[in-house]
């Protein structure tokens, strides 16, 4: 799919932050626009207090740098800039020189659907500096949000307890994209389909939808209206009945339902959108089951999310299909991920890495240094523990891995009696891709596969067991070193 | 401007939710499709507990609406779907049907910039009920969005009282136009500028931005990084201090304002990125004045909201620009409005309006009913009441306006003796524009004239002061007999 340049006219290029601009043309003038460094992508805490991430927004990432070049509007744009005294923010030959550039990064990434921990790469970009810095913004943008959704969407598929999940969001949801990247994320973490007619064309999502409140006032009455309904989906009837009374409205669906049942037909749902819903769906499935009607859905909606329908199960209300909208599409009890994008080394002048770091009085913000990569270890096909590693660090026998938050936590592996994965996968080489995309149904069906490798006391919705993410023992003394000779020994006052 | 038609390549139609289809299709099947209605977009409560809402994204939506139409890609897909048992879920005269559709509407809405509250009619539209329909989810998910942003723009605007805003939200928004919409809405509500470069080609709104961590990391030392940025930028250095160690930051900071002082240049200000911002900020300032360099601008961001601004300014912390980005343009504290689009009358076969309504157990579900328009009423410039009233209800000399929630709470006008202006303001005219669109450097003046009309205990940020709204007395009759004739009278059991 190039859901990038299909929905957007142009480039995109110059959705980036202007500092990843004043800082390019500050690299330019300093020559080191073309050194090598290696940016990594990570977030620093799962979101929801979950105890794990689903990863989501790479391909959107592919199609952006596969489009990364800058057109004549958007130089025109660039050379037009001013400081606050009137003059060129940018010299001509800056312009030239981004006029010419051609993608030329390297990009490791974990792949769609894959189950993600704080403080490990999502994605590794190596290439020149100024390249590495322009894509800041537009990673972080990309992968933070579909991330987001995605973690959101998995958590409430986990509360429905294999019932399908329905998204529609997207008359809440924070702007157009917000909407059609959130129906895309929401797929891919397990929701069943999604009401955005525009997000099924363009992603092959499974669409779904009934009718609303407007249907039944557009009649005189809801018996009316309701019968017109079925007249017209015969086949694929579900009746919303709380716009004037629900359990009217029940009565009414059950007396359509006795008509389509004459003409060889079934009403295949009703839909409660209000009210006391664990309350209502038993009073309606008590009334349906009366009717002889017991394979009638029931379909509950309004303001739904993993914790409102992990309490309707527990009330063992009778909802079969859950409708979720506003608290999925804009993750409602945390809108944004806050993944960051940090500088872990560059080569210096004679070509050897060094490894980099920003400190913090806040150690939670220190980043990990170096050119690493993340291996998951499986036993069994579960995994037991995820390691952070330097790329030229020796394999060894036996591995300790070291939580950077909390050193006194550490976990001992032997490596030769477990499986071991790399999660990091090549998606560019020197600005050409060489990964290929899997389908989304495939990448949905990956994220089930992937949550199925890890116990579920790691994907309780509240208070879960942490999962053991830590650094390799030869990084984690490069970090510690790197720390303590960059920060202050004293507390600043 | 055409954004959404620059922005998107082809056809939005179909960015809607499928029960609008499946509506449409039922109500052309049942012979309704072309008979009138009236729908009106509103919402229930003011977001973040404001006392007041700014209305945004109208600009969109008349994007939206002028190039209403179906592509033959969008029929194809939609003569494609199939219902569970594998039938078509369309009959291909309901597909021809909608390739000669024309957009045929009347819209009035509140201009941008307005200053809104709930229960009145932000937009409302008037034409063929299929049209009506289709236009629901797409007008909602644009309204919506923006109007949150703008809202919590004007907040952070407020509580910096006179302080430059800046807004660089790109990396943690919502998806692409999540950012690039609350670029603009944003600045609707009184930022001073984006980081978000292709928001500012768009729209016009100007960029700021400086450097990040990583130019400090690229470089041995702070101090060869900050000289190095003040040689690319000698008229425009603004220098991030807190890559290592703050106050060692600011140090530096000056040196590198010696050395531009001695080439007659001045170093334009820092930015504090972490830590306690009240006292970097005011140790900074002493650092700076014992230099000499008073004029020094102090950039502040790290998760700012107008509560922590409000804060830092109680705690007379020495910032003079406020950097603001995911707490803005995720609205974080309530990502949604929680707007509803409702009919609220159709024509009957004689040709009459009759007014609709929606009962709800929840009291506040229940909207208002009829052809209606607001009116607020000013005294020497101040707003002092907005009326809710039917178009074809005479006008008195002595108003009451009833709020619809709490029917005691009353407010009594003399028309004669205030000024009175109509809030909704034509936009199309059988499906024609009629509206001019101001430019957004207007609208974002409008938001700022039209606040000042408000009495400053509206504004307050926290518990304030409620604005009075209410229905007009032949408005409110006609609601409450529609309920009673509706609701049934016993409470459910």
């Amino acid at each position: 799919m190039k859901i990038t340049r299909d929905l957007y006219q142009g480039s995109l290029t110059l959705l980036t932050d202007y500092y990843q601009f004043t800082m390019a043309y500050a690299y330019w003038k300093s020559g080191k626009a073309e050194q090598e460094a290696v940016f990594s992508l990570y977030f620093r805490k799962n979101p929801f207090q979950s105890g794990f991430t689903v990863a989501a927004g790479l391909d959107y990432v592919i199609d952006y740098c596969r489009n990364f070049s800058f057109q004549e509007p958007d130089l025109r744009y660039l050379l037009e800039m001013r400081n606050p005294d009137g003059s060129p923010s940018f010299e001509t030959a800056f312009i030239d020189y981004l006029r010419e550039m051609e993608f030329r990064c390297d990009i490791d990434a974990v792949e769609e659907g894959e189950v993600v921990f704080p403080n490990m790469p999502l994605v590794r970009v190596k290439g020149p500096l100024i390249q590495c810095q322009l894509l800041e913004t537009p990673l972080l943008n990309l992968i933070n949000f579909q991330t987001l959704i995605a973690t959101k969407a998995a958590r409430i598929v986990l509360a429905a307890k294999g019932d399908p999940v329905l998204e529609f969001g997207l008359r809440r949801a924070q702007g157009i994209d917000g909407a059609l990247a959130a129906s895309r994320a929401a797929y891919i973490g397990g929701c069943s389909s999604t009401s955005n007619v525009m997000a099924g064309k363009l992603f092959g999502i499974p669409v779904a939808g009934t009718h609303a409140h407007s249907w039944i006032m557009s009649f005189e009455t809801e018996l009316e209206a309701f019968e017109a309904y079925a007249e017209s989906f015969p086949d694929n009837t579900v009746l919303l009945v709380d716009t004037y009374d629900t359990l009217n409205g029940v009565r009414n669906a059950i007396q359509v339902a006795e008509k389509l049942k004459a003409n060889g037909k079934s009403l295949k749902g009703i839909r409660i959108d209000s009210g006391d819903l664990a309350y209502f769906s038993n009073k309606a499935r008590e009334m349906l089951e009366k009717a002889g009607l017991n394979a009638v859905k029931i379909v509950a909606s309004n303001d739904l999310d993993e914790h409102i329908i992990t309490s309707l199960k527990l009330q063992e209300a009778s909802i079969d299909v859950w409708g979720v909208g506003t608290k999925l599409v804009t993750a409602y009890d945390q809108p944004a991920l806050g993944a960051v994008y940090k500088m872990s080394a560059m080569k210096d002048s004679k070509g050897d890495w060094q490894p980099k770091i920003k400190v913090s009085q806040q150690s939670i913000k220190i980043n990990v240094p170096g050119f690493h990569n993340v291996k998951r270890f499986t036993l069994n096909g579960k995994a037991i523990g995820d390691m952070i590693y330097l790329e030229d660090t020796a394999s060894k026998e036996t591995v300790t891995i070291i939580d950077p938050i909390d050193p006194t936590r550490r976990k001992r592996i032997q490596t030769d009696q477990v499986e071991a994965k790399v999660l990091l996968v090549p998606i560019f080489r020197k600005g050409q891709k060489v990964y290929h995309r899997p389908d989304l149904h495939a990448v949905r069906q990956n994220t089930f596969d992937r949550l199925a490798q890890f116990d579920k006391t790691h994907k309780r919705l509240t208070n879960p067991h942490i999962y053991p993410v830590g650094l390799e023992e030869t990084l984690y003394e490069v970090r510690t070193n790197l720390v303590l000779k960059t920060k202050p020994t004293e507390i600043a006052d």
